[in-house]
């Protein structure tokens, strides 16, 4: 095996071989950068090669099996309950994890969720979650263990055993222009998936300018993709494609979020985070064959989710009763017009988020915990002259002329209605 | 600037700017692997994308300047005689630049030549001219002039001043998979050329089994990009398509070919060699701006070629005089049947003279001078079954069998005759 020969192949159109792949994940993952047989260069050069000639389905298992053989995969198959779990590929106002994982889990199902913290525009479920006083992202697998055990749901950072060699390809494709490469997304996002053991996934694939994917078709193929790698791998997984144009909900920031969540658990909150938690709780109860179980929507009804949740964050630590965050300072802007909203833009509104200090430009950044934007109105309501729009939080005031300057170009009031419905596709083996 | 920035930028197609290229190769070159803000796996997934994209005439001709200007350029413009040089993209029997060199000298040019050594079925110029008893091919800028200044010629080794960006993004893209990229070839040829301080520079781009452009169309393209950088760079530059199907003369290796040149520089030797010495010598005078000189078919037979070859290897040290080397072992291969040669193969020659010791696997092989192929015929030639069609040469009797299974399928005996012209097109500004 060499790796040159590799990435001629590759870079020529060709496809590699099962054990081309197994010898290249290997190698990279166990060498350092000196002692190692496959370069970091050579990593690189394959990896643009890969970006330019894509992968068959046959490639893309491989590689993600490879990058999860790399590593340690936890195994709850010995649980009573079946496990799943879901991803989301990342948006604005997402905190559908939050309630899902309670909701899930109190219908019967064990969900065992590796999150990540966010960066740029989009949100990160564990930095949401940090805003809740005492609560620890980082477990051992025994304490992932026993938290599932426990109260039936775990939210958690990957560990560094798990999918090590995806770890080192990421922060490589992260500084030479490959992370853009549908196959090398999917596997990345799978192989940390797969490692973490669940039984079954879906996957919450966002389309729009708050996502990665912008349009139906990039989103469906990524989809597609990942749908086939779990597949491959032996996980029931299934996708769906759901609307990102706007955020979700009417909170962007990680402790209002973490309070939006609440009231969506007290079996109230926004119709959309209502309607897509029910619609995707659903989705997970199939995929974990526990189709006669109770329906999700009476579990945030009737408080059984809210137990959950309540022992879900007693477990790692945290407390369900302490107040949560709050900025220290706090901006009002106004409608400059009466009618209906008709476009309230997520990407614009992840950016403000973020110059509020609710999010990071870099991996390093810490992030402010109460910072944030309300939004007072959703595409499709009335919106009245003089009245709040939006409440802009920040702990530093320099912060709130920023996210004005990025909101003011964000919404239109009485334009064209083009809304995405809220789940666009679905797709599945 | 941002390394990343510039490989997005070429990745997706676009052009980089002459800062962005300035940059990168400034950058890149200065750095140390650890210490530089352009790594080898940025410059790795630069390279690949340009191997995918490609580049214009501004961003190729832009990058060879760059990696010129990463170095020190040699000026002899103030010799009285003009500066002229050639430089051939390698073949199989390829000694041209010996009696070129000292005939277009003898008609009134300086000559300053850089030259490689061989690598894989192609052999390299330093290594013929070092089986010359005490010929010595690394000089110091100031022997360089003095040698020219004296013999009106010189051939040596490119010193690590020369254009050391080319010099380690060549190693890079050898272990990347990139070393394929027609515009990082022209380039990485031109810098060099560049850098050595001719006024004016011909190309000899060989097209054929033997040559690294196995077709016209790429070999022209090839000449085309080449003589757009030389003249973008102030540089008078041609390129002539020349034939590499077939091996140039009857010697294959290192002591053999210095032998069949010298034959040339005392008026006799094949007649390929002598024709295309004749037509590169004149496209060098041409470009050197003296077209009232002398002819180079005169100075090969009136001895002036052979004074300035006597000359030049006394002033790098060695004896023109002196008994070249001679190979241990000989084995005679005779012609299985008699009728018209008609393919003789430049590849399997260029291989089986490798085996026999005469070029190298790996850059630190060394070579042995006396070993090699001897070919009794060429293309067009009678043969005669049971009289000798080739003699091998080697040191080691065990290489000898190597060699005889190359040839077994290299020649054909009364086959279709398709022979390529020996200048087979030219290329100008």
């Amino acid at each position: 095996m060499d790796a040159i020969d590799i990435i001629v192949t590759k870079r020529d159109g060709g496809e590699l071989s099962a054990a081309q792949i197994d010898w290249v994940i290997d190698v990279y993952a166990r060498g350092g950068p000196n002692g190692s047989a496959v370069a970091d260069e050579q990593m690189a050069a394959l990896s643009m090669a890969i970006l330019w000639r894509g992968m068959t389905r046959a490639e893309v298992s491989r590689w993600t099996e490879a990058m999860l053989r790399s590593g340690e995969r936890l195994d709850f198959s010995d649980l009573p309950a079946p496990t799943t779990d879901k991803h989301s590929t990342g948006g604005v106002g997402d905190k559908i994890t939050l309630p899902l994982t309670p909701a899930v889990a109190a219908c019967g199902a064990a969900v065992p969720q590796l999150s990540g913290r966010g960066l740029g525009h989009t949100g990160g479920t564990l930095d949401k979650l940090e805003s809740i006083p005492g609560w620890r992202a980082e477990l051992t697998p025994a304490e992932m263990r026993r938290c599932l055990t426990e109260a039936g749901g775990v939210v958690c950072a990957a560990g560094a055993g798990l999918a090590p060699a995806d770890r080192r390809l990421y922060a490589l494709r992260d500084v030479t222009g490959t992370v853009e490469s549908l196959p090398l997304i999917a596997s990345s996002i799978m192989s940390k998936k797969l490692a973490e053991g669940t039984g079954s996934l879906v996957l919450d694939v966002k389309v729009g300018s708050g996502a990665f994917m912008k349009d139906a078709a990039s989103a469906r193929e990524l989809a597609r993709t990942m749908v086939d790698i779990g597949t491959d791998n032996g996980v029931r997984t299934v996708a769906l494609l759901t609307a990102m144009d706007t955020p979700l909900g009417h909170e962007v920031g990680n402790a209002l979020e973490v309070a939006e969540s609440v009231r969506v658990l007290r079996g109230g909150g926004p119709d959309d985070v209502v309607e897509l938690t029910v619609a995707l709780a659903r989705e997970m109860l199939a995929a974990a064959g526990l189709n006669g179980a109770k329906d999700p929507a009476d579990a945030l009804k009737d408080g059984s989710a809210m137990d959950v949740w309540r022992r879900m964050i007693r477990a790692q630590g945290g407390d369900p009763d302490a107040p949560l965050p709050v900025a220290r300072e706090r901006m009002e802007i106004p409608a400059p017009a009466t009618g209906r909203l008709t476009r309230l833009d997520a990407y614009a509104a992840g950016v403000a988020a973020r110059r509020l200090g609710a999010g990071r430009a870099r991996k390093e950044d810490p992030v402010a915990p109460g910072a944030g934007v309300s939004l007072h109105a959703k595409p499709g309501d009335e919106v009245h002259a003089g009245r709040p729009l939006f409440t802009l939080h920040a702990d530093d005031p320099a912060r709130l002329e920023r996210a004005v300057e990025v909101l003011a170009d964000a919404y239109e009031i009485d334009g064209p209605q083009e809304r995405l419905p809220l789940v666009i596709d679905r797709v599945t083996a």
